[in-house]
């Protein structure tokens, strides 16, 4: 059998942990007797339709490069947030260019959308009768991808989030005065990233004391309410929100801050926090208490130094698992993570269908929601815990991070690199 | 001569490093013959009024003690933003909780505020025959403290802002789709630690593009027309923003530029950096660019994670050196560092009179201010360089980092301890 080449890409949100999966499907493809060259295309589909494509053959020398983009967050070859259009001349100049440069396996990165781009391009690459491996490599911050335990980027950023309220209840509680700081966690529809901030109850902090989730429809009303009775009990009160939360009617709280509607129809969030700390100064005055509102934004899944260990090796082992499939002979896949048990934490690697992720949201179980709305249950603590542990090797120089860069300017053709 | 005791307390907000401080003047005290107890006042001046009052001696036992009370965030003793009234009866009070307690040693570790409570109380005691030993410990993550090269906790501080502002840089340049992002970086005055950002464009990035600092009057037209200028040639610029900006009429930014009103009908209390995303949004519209802010907030002065190496092993020996300074019997002064060399770097430890600190505020010299008000100069960054390096030693457990606590509520009684 002719060996033929392997072309990898990146999509959506950044996370501390995509470039562990591209290192690893990199290193897998690049040991493969079956794979001529490993290339890149830059910024997603989009890129690639633009034959903005690299040599990671080429780029990739030692196994130091390969330590570096391990430990370097967002992606390396860039993302888009680019929607595969029902447009067939878009899926044929895809097919023409993979012809071209040979590709026989194609992998990409990114979270349900992605995945939904992967399987519609290989029904259209087997339709025209090519043999083309398609793998989808899971990520997302926001933990929302269906048919896997955990999505590899969640553990980092939960990771940051847990220290994070750790640190900020640390901050209030140093003054003798009452306070209520409120602080605002990405995840659109899924709570997965708001609940970790339970994790820094664990070393003897009782912040944060109130932790709102998107799932549970959100009532301004009860909310004062609680505020007002944990003030009651505590000096210095933590509350976590999501910025997903929406009022009974379906509204967002953060609605009158939010901007345009992106390329996916999901409207950009911004605001809950100050919303709400508008909202609880106007209710109990700001004489009385110190009302604080924090936002940490991208901090959340690029703080690559406080990526989970866990996290970053799990990311690697499903990026080289990605290419182990795709080598096997098998396609229309995503890589999941079967959690096999908790004490001592072991997982498996598994794969579900891509029509089964694509599209799909994985949100938090009712069930662990608890206290009218307003908590996380022991369920979650241990779901979440494992996930957390290790530490990482990042590379200081000076006192800042050093990270990997790709030259994004050495374009190849077809048959170079 | 006979032993007397020693007090400590922490003033102002938090930091990094005013624990290292606090570790380094106990270990001294406590190894030091001509010292009986140390003890500590919980919420500074505003407790020690209150007689909540520890034993340091009782309670740091280990050297994992000491070593975790230097790797933990914020204070540990409890902070307090009280200001000293001119009012005799409150002096006497302490002069006699202080006369109860033996106290021949008082440590106040803070900003220059607390410099004066220092020389105020210290003027009072001599004024009443008392020989007490008062010396003043600097801590602020502001950098504005006159007569030391620079301050303990700041060093942490501008490593977080710097390596928050390449993770952002990363995470923004990830996307092939223009985009414009504003960070508000701390510091009310004074511009060190939004000058720190400028240290992310060390390792090949070319943000921050733009840097606004409060020491020179901010222009919005002027600034609106930087951003045109530097999306020109740059695809995704990041712009760092003092907290304080303020307009040539001296009215803050901040101020000036909140308009939104929630959905609650509450005007959104924004920061400078909100409010500096809606004139960018309203002056270019919203559909050509993604237009983003980010206030880190309290973040920058507690993340303990990202703490430097030299600001802990600085403030542990400024803590050390007020104790050795008033064992030699001196008093009235504040412990400053002065820079000795840039390469390599050294720092030799002098002190200052409390009078020439006291209420001064140390702002960024203009002539390192450039690029008409948008950039800063080389010297800053040869200034900023060293403070950064080392990195630190955070004891992890299950994850998140394990802090040192006090016990708060084990008071003693003069004779105690």
């Amino acid at each position: 059998m002719s060996r033929r080449n392997m072309i990898i890409a990146q999509s959506g949100g950044p996370s501390p942990a995509i470039n562990a999966s591209l290192a690893g499907a990199v290193a897998r493809g690049m040991g493969s007797d079956q794979i001529g060259t490993v290339y890149g295309a830059l910024h997603g589909l989009q890129g690639l339709l633009e034959r903005r494509i690299i040599s990671l053959s080429q780029q990739m020398k030692t196994a130091k490069d390969f330590e570096l983009l391990v430990h370097t967050p967002a992606m390396a070859l860039g993302s888009c947030r680019y929607k595969l259009p029902h447009d067939e001349t878009i899926y044929r100049t895809v097919l023409n260019i993979f012809r071209e440069y040979n590709i026989g396996y194609f992998f990409y990165c990114g979270g349900n959308d992605s995945m939904d781009t992967v399987a519609r391009l290989s029904a259209y690459f087997k339709e025209k009768g090519e043999d083309i491996k398609c793998i989808g490599i899971p990520k997302t911050v926001d933990n929302d991808l269906a048919e896997t335990d955990h999505t590899p980027g969640f553990g980092s950023a939960a990771r940051f989030v847990a220290a994070s309220f750790s640190e900020i209840m640390i901050d209030s509680s140093a003054y003798p005065s009452p306070s209520v700081t409120i602080v605002e966690v990405m995840g659109r529809n899924a709570g997965w990233l708001t609940a970790s901030s339970v994790l820094a109850r664990a070393h003897g902090f009782t912040g944060p004391h109130l932790i709102y989730l998107p799932e549970v429809p959100f009532n301004p009303k009860a909310f004062l309410a609680k505020v007002g009775e944990k003030m009651e009990a505590e000096t210095n009160v933590l509350i976590a929100v999501s910025e997903g939360l929406r009022l009974e009617n379906g509204n967002y709280v953060a609605e009158a801050e939010s901007g345009a509607i992106d390329m996916f129809g999901h409207r950009a969030l911004g605001g809950v926090a100050s919303a709400l700390e508008a909202l609880v100064r106007g209710a109990y005055g700001d004489q009385k208490w110190k009302i604080r509102s924090v936002e940490p934004s991208v901090l959340q899944r690029v703080a690559m130094h406080l990526a989970s260990g866990t996290d970053l090796r799990e990311a690697q082992d499903v990026g080289m698992r990605a290419v182990g499939v795709a080598l096997a002979g098998e396609t229309d896949l995503m890589v999941t993570i079967k959690r096999v048990s908790n004490h001592p934490y072991l997982v498996r690697y598994e794969t579900a269908p891509l029509s089964a992720v694509a599209n799909h949201e994985r949100t938090v179980p009712l069930e662990w929601i608890c206290d009218e709305g307003t908590n996380v249950s022991g369920e979650m603590v241990e779901y979440l815990r494992p996930l957390f542990r290790g530490e990482t090797q990042v590379a200081y120089e000076d006192g800042l991070p050093h990270f990997f860069r790709l030259d994004r300017t050495r374009l190849v053709g077809p048959g170079e690199g």
